[in-house]
């Protein structure tokens, strides 16, 4: 991340507002570049806004921690909230714009609309954590219509996710580009991730082993190891380092159902690192 | 209906197609009105399409009929198809533009995206047909995004699609406004409706007990009658033509919940004439 401060960005928390700024840079020619977060801003986040601002000619970064997304025994109320940190971060990465909605906002009174992605939203996350993806994908909509970008910006990391969000823009013909940006890793190779904050440091020297895992698994791929091996490299990793397994899967990277024979795939796991959940995922070259 | 010939639309099938014009029509100041049909097209819709072309500069009229709004006994394989007079009606009431979709385009391999609009959907037509608002609400809201209208033209006699279409609206943030016109009527009071074509002529006479019910109730309601005097004079209508009755309810317009006191309501009536079920209803004004 840039040690330099950069302009403060416009912080918009009116999402009519926030519409018509986007349509009228749009009119006069603009490119719009949109990167939706939840905050708690770290290098990952920075990539992607400094990939919007590579391409785009303005950047409107939202900042929402989405309560649907969060299940009943979640970590709402303790996910990390840091708005001046992350001011500063996404306006020094080129961010003119700051989306910030009051919950009123994205669900008025009476609301009673869901957004329901089936097939790629129903295992991994989907079967660990009930309505998550609903809850994505309905802000994720909501958030599309009142930030009428060019593109969109993920992250690699929530793998699923993106998979989740690509079929919804597809399905409804939602008029906007979705770009998939690589993952950030710490030096050891961690994901980086809002939730690392939660670890503790012993924690914290365990939790490399999604990622060992994932470099092993990704060895055996390329070995020629079949799907069976290659899932279990992972496991063996976590196990190792005593993280209980959620999944530790290879699948097709479009539709997350099992690999297609010589085509790209991709590792997907989640484990449990004391109280904290941790993804990370790789994608595995096709072979022949 | 106006006997004469008016200008042929242009009938256009491709998604994308259909969006760019609108948007260079709309970038041109041009306001653009939209009618969603499923063709089968009668008074009612003309009426439609006649308060768009008064209302906006072009008018696009779509017809799908959409197969996610129907259930698996349902009469999707019959559902009328008039394509030829659909056009001909249509162009001679303003519409410029009639956008008839492939459902390969509208529901792509691998769709899995359902929009679910819950409390205003679960009872009435929602109880009685499951799916069917979420097969509206879905093909709807991918309509919005292919038609970006500046405003959308549905009729009063379907009111709970109209109440689900304004909720998933205001939920999602879809930037179109929608305009719901009274119901159209045949000289004996029948709601105009696709449907009514399945009817025998000795159902077509029996066909009426909804409307009459419907004014009954209505000067019942004046007269200052409770609700469940008011719904008994309704299901006595229906009764008294051997229609068996789905529901006959008065509620709140918006919420389709026991109406409040001293505002206005809407009786929603539903029964089977024969194999065919028939819909109407009546705005209640406000007493005191």
């Amino acid at each position: 991340m840039s040690g330099q401060p950069g302009p403060t960005p416009i912080v918009i928390a009116d999402p009519r507002q926030m519409r018509d700024l986007i349509l009228t840079a749009r009119r006069a020619g603009r490119r719009i570049g949109f990167v939706p977060t939840m905050g708690a801003l770290h290098a990952g986040h920075a990539s992607l806004v400094e990939q919007a601002a590579a391409e785009c000619d303005d950047v409107v970064v939202s900042i929402f921690v989405n309560p649907k997304q969060f299940g009943p025994r979640e970590d709402l109320a303790r996910y990390p909230r840091t708005l001046a940190a992350d001011l500063a971060l996404v306006g020094a990465k080129g961010a003119g714009w700051v989306f910030v909605p009051e919950a009123s906002t994205a669900y008025p009174a009476g609301h009673a609309t869901s957004v329901v992605v089936a097939a790629p939203a129903a295992d991994f996350e989907g079967a660990v954590r009930p309505g998550h993806f609903a809850g994505v994908a309905t802000v994720v909509c909501w958030l599309f219509n009142v930030v009428p970008a060019d593109v969109a910006y993920f992250g690699a990391k929530d793998w699923q996710q993106t998979v989740v969000v690509r079929r919804m823009v597809a399905d409804l013909a939602i008029p906007i580009a979705i770009e998939v940006c690589p993952t950030i890793r710490e030096p050891d190779g961690l994901a980086m991730s809002s939730r690392n904050a939660y670890l503790s440091p012993e924690e914290r020297r365990r939790a490399v082993a999604l990622h060992e895992g994932l470099v092993a698994a990704t060895e055996r791929w390329q070995a020629g190891d079949d799907v069976a091996a290659v899932e279990e490299t992972i496991r063996a990793s976590l196990q190792s380092r005593d993280i209980p397994i959620d999944y530790a899967r290879v699948v097709d990277p479009d539709t997350l159902l099992a690999p297609r024979p010589g085509a790209a795939a991709v590792a997907l796991v989640a484990g449990r690192v004391g109280t904290t959940r941790l993804l990370d995922n790789a994608l595995l070259p096709p072979r022949s």
